[in-house]
This record gives structure tokens, C-alpha cells and sequence, in this order.
């Protein structure tokens, strides 16, 4: 059935790479990262501190963490809005964390509900893209590398020394890289 | 075949979510809009300016573009060499935009080339790590978007504004986001 639907989207001769677990894997790898950044903010710079004009990471992050409810809810009813995406974020960092720990709680009770086929299904993502629901998934993991490596910039520009780009879970070997 | 090598690494009921032609298709789509980050920079401050004591666009550029030789030779012939890894990079915008456009031709012509297996085979890095091959083409795509998001930083402190992060093909859509 795999090679069916790859033969609908790609040619049959493509070979998969990646399963639905290792790229679960591979998120949560990122987002253990992503924490370990969060941690390393004083939490006065968290709130307040940018480069540029751009956001703080404190709001990165909370865009990071509400972009997943609302995801995971179109990915698995193929209903698209917005939920808590945009609200008023964590005001403080231990409420980052939590709410950051609840958003990976959500992601790893929801991720196995998946259906195989869904993942190659294109799906109008918030009226903003219509694409397969993959290419929606590795846009927020995406996002999160993206804004991820702008924190980096925020803390050096604070004097901080980040975590190792690598010091995470990776896809696919179940160990920790740390 | 690919379901038996699935079996081996992530347990036999795990579905497919991503080709080897949809994630080289991701990772152009990366490639495309790094491009035109490169291209965003005014040429004195592509090779000079920097934040935090960072390195340089230029210098990011060069070692995102300098990994995929040695990192195709390794995937194709498990010889892990640093090959042209850290030497002295291109000095000017016009030598670092063909420099890429070379990386992106020979990784469209080398990538065909990867057996279907080859992906989930475990491969010790150039010494760094011993991972799955699909991991170490993964930490190449990802740390790309890591210091091209770096570069976002450094263009919005420049008070230039940076090409829009969808602005790019999609992975498995063959459409261009832009």
C-alpha cells in the first residue's frame, strides 16, 4: 500500500526515506533543542530582548508551540482554524516551558493517530496552502529550525553561548546526541 | 523491499511519510530561497558584517554549499572525506552564487544515484557520528535553515528585509511557493 501511494505522488519507483515514527523522532529531537535555547534566555532577555526590529524569543517560540494544536487538529479532522494560534502568549519562562512541555504532550498523543495515507493527501492548511499534509508538517518543523537559529543570534549577541546545534535526538538512531 | 526495510529500523507497521524525490525536492526548495538570502545581501556586507562575533553570511553560505560534495561521496561510496570542507571560500558574491549553483547540479545528478536502501543504512560521518544515512542528509538540510535564519537576522539588522520564508518550491507539490 506504502509503494501505491508513493506511486500516485511520485513515480512507483520511488523509494521512501523517512517513516511516520523517524520523522516524529526527528521533530521532537528539534524540540528538545528548542527547549534547551528557551532555557538559556535570562528570563528578563526572553521577554524583551531583540535584534533588528524582529520579535523576541519569547514570541518565536510561543508561534512555534501554537502553530501544533491547530495542526495536528486539521492533520487529523481536516478542520483548518486557527485555535490558540495568535493568542497572548506565556508571560513568563517557566510558563513557556510548561506550555512548551504540553504542546510536545500533544504532538506525541496525537502523531500515532496519523493515518499512513494521510500524509500524502493535499489538504488546504488554513486557507493558506494547499499542499500534501507532509509538506505542511515539515514547515513547522521548518519554522521552528528557522526562528530556532535566530535565538542563537539573540544570545550571542548576549554574551550566552547556545547548546550544540547536534546535542539532540537523532532521526531515527533513538539516541541522544547530547 | 521498502516496507522489510522499514521493518528493520522503526518496527513493520511503520507507513512511509517522505520519498527520496520529495525530500530532494524539499531540500531545492531550501536551496532556492538560500539563494536568494545570498543575493539579498549588499556584496560589503555579505562578507563582512556579522552579529554577536558570528560568522559571516558569506562565510555560512560557504559551509552549507562546502558539505554537500563530501556528504554525497560519502552517501554514494561510504568514503567520509572532507574533500573541499573548510577551505578558503568563494571572496565574492558572483564566485558564491555559481559555487552553489555547482552544489545544487551535483547534488540533482549524484542524488538518483543513492539506492532506496542506502537511506537507512547506518554510516559512520566523517568520524562525527554514526547515524542512519537519511539522518546525516537531514542535519544537512537542517543546518542549512539553522544559519539561513542567522542570516535573516543579520539582513533585518542591516534594515534589509528578507525574502518571505514560504517564498520557495514545496516539498512533494512541484510548485513554487514564491
Amino acid at each position: 500500500m506504502t509503494d501505491r501511494k508513493h506511486g500516485t505522488t511520485q513515480g512507483a519507483d520511488a523509494p521512501a526515506v523517512l517513516t511516520a515514527a523517524m520523522l516524529l523522532a526527528h521533530w521532537q529531537g528539534h524540540r528538545r533543542l528548542t527547549r534547551r535555547v528557551i532555557e538559556a534566555f535570562p528570563e528578563k532577555d526572553l521577554f524583551e530582548f531583540s535584534a533588528g526590529g524582529m520579535r523576541t524569543f519569547a514570541l518565536l517560540a510561543t508561534e512555534m508551540l501554537q502553530m501544533i494544536a491547530p495542526t495536528m487538529k486539521g492533520v487529523l479532522e481536516d478542520r483548518w482554524e486557527a485555535g490558540g494560534y495568535g493568542a497572548a502568549g506565556p508571560a513568563t519562562k517557566d510558563e513557556l516551558l510548561e506550555a512548551w512541555d504540553a504542546a510536545d504532550q500533544l504532538l506525541a498523543e496525537s502523531w500515532p493517530n496519523i493515518p499512513p495515507e494521510r500524509f500524502f493527501e493535499e489538504a488546504n492548511a488554513f486557507g493558506l496552502w494547499t499542499a500534501p499534509v507532509i509538506t505542511t508538517l515539515l514547515y513547522l518543523v521548518d519554522n521552528e529550525v528557522h526562528h530556532r537559529g535566530q535565538g542563537y543570534v539573540y544570545l550571542r549577541m548576549l554574551g550566552i553561548t547556545p547548546p550544540l546545534f547536534y546535542q539532540r535526538q537523532m532521526a531515527g538512531t533513538g539516541e541522544d546526541g547530547a
